[in-house]
């Protein structure tokens, strides 16, 4: 399809940009993700969940807040967390506080693979992503990410 | 888990920018796929290969070099294409020229369906990307993932 007749709004150069946004993004994140599970039996999505568990006090975060999180929907949430129940990675339980909702909880031992997964994950990002990019175009993609963040997501990450 | 101890490599400002990169892509990836389903019954990744086809000769692509191009794997995009070969956007063939392997051919139907996804899918890429982006940042966003490219997968797109 002719970009210039089907699509009058996006130049060469930014169906170029968009272009190399899709394939690199797509090849990144399959890597990332083959990485992680390669050496530690986790998916990307399932490191980002394990991620905001440990940042979390007592590690423990309500599964609609954990989904709001990560920008992923809740029922994906959820499927995800069962997956990781069943490894002993994450408990789910009653809110303490209030009795309100559930909560997933990081186990020790999901700590222990957290910790040997961020090796990994880091490693990756470092080698893939930022050794080969210009230090102020990274702060770039930076800013216009957090732009996206916040106009379709409605808050700062 | 503290970036600090952990990562040791990734500054607080690398950290950020890769969380913003994470959420902005997930977000971004999510809406314009979702308006993709709502008007016109396409996912994203079924959009990507039909603009592909669109752009080859005879609207037709061998499915290694489909998957190739689109960056996916071999057994998703025959998943794919057989999704779509049920409702007559796409049909399968055995490749004319030299009678090897099996080539996806976009129809007549198919092409409109994606005349018309076209306009709400860069509808969405300026809406949601291009308009709040610095056009400077854009460019160096482009750099970055045709980087990326070039280094996990050893060609430009």
């Amino acid at each position: 399809m002719e970009t210039t007749t089907a699509t009058p709004w996006l130049s060469a150069e930014q169906q170029r940009v968009w272009r190399a946004f899709l394939g690199g993004t797509t090849v990144l994140m399959d890597r990332l993700d083959r990485d992680l599970r390669a050496a530690h039996g986790l998916s990307m999505p399932e490191y980002e969940i394990l991620v905001r568990l440990s940042e979390a006090p007592g590690r423990s975060i309500r599964m609609a807040e954990l989904a709001d999180a990560v920008a992923h929907s809740r029922s994906r949430v959820t499927h995800t967390i069962a997956r990781l129940e069943r490894e002993n990675i994450v408990l789910r339980g009653q809110c303490s506080e209030d009795g309100r909702g559930v909560s997933a909880v990081l186990t020790d031992h999901g700590f222990s693979v957290l910790e040997a997964a961020a090796h990994t994950h880091v490693q990756g990002v470092h080698d893939y992503l930022i050794e080969n990019a210009d230090p102020a175009d990274f702060e770039a993609m930076g800013r216009i990410m957090q732009g996206v963040i916040e106009s379709l997501h409605g808050r700062k990450f």
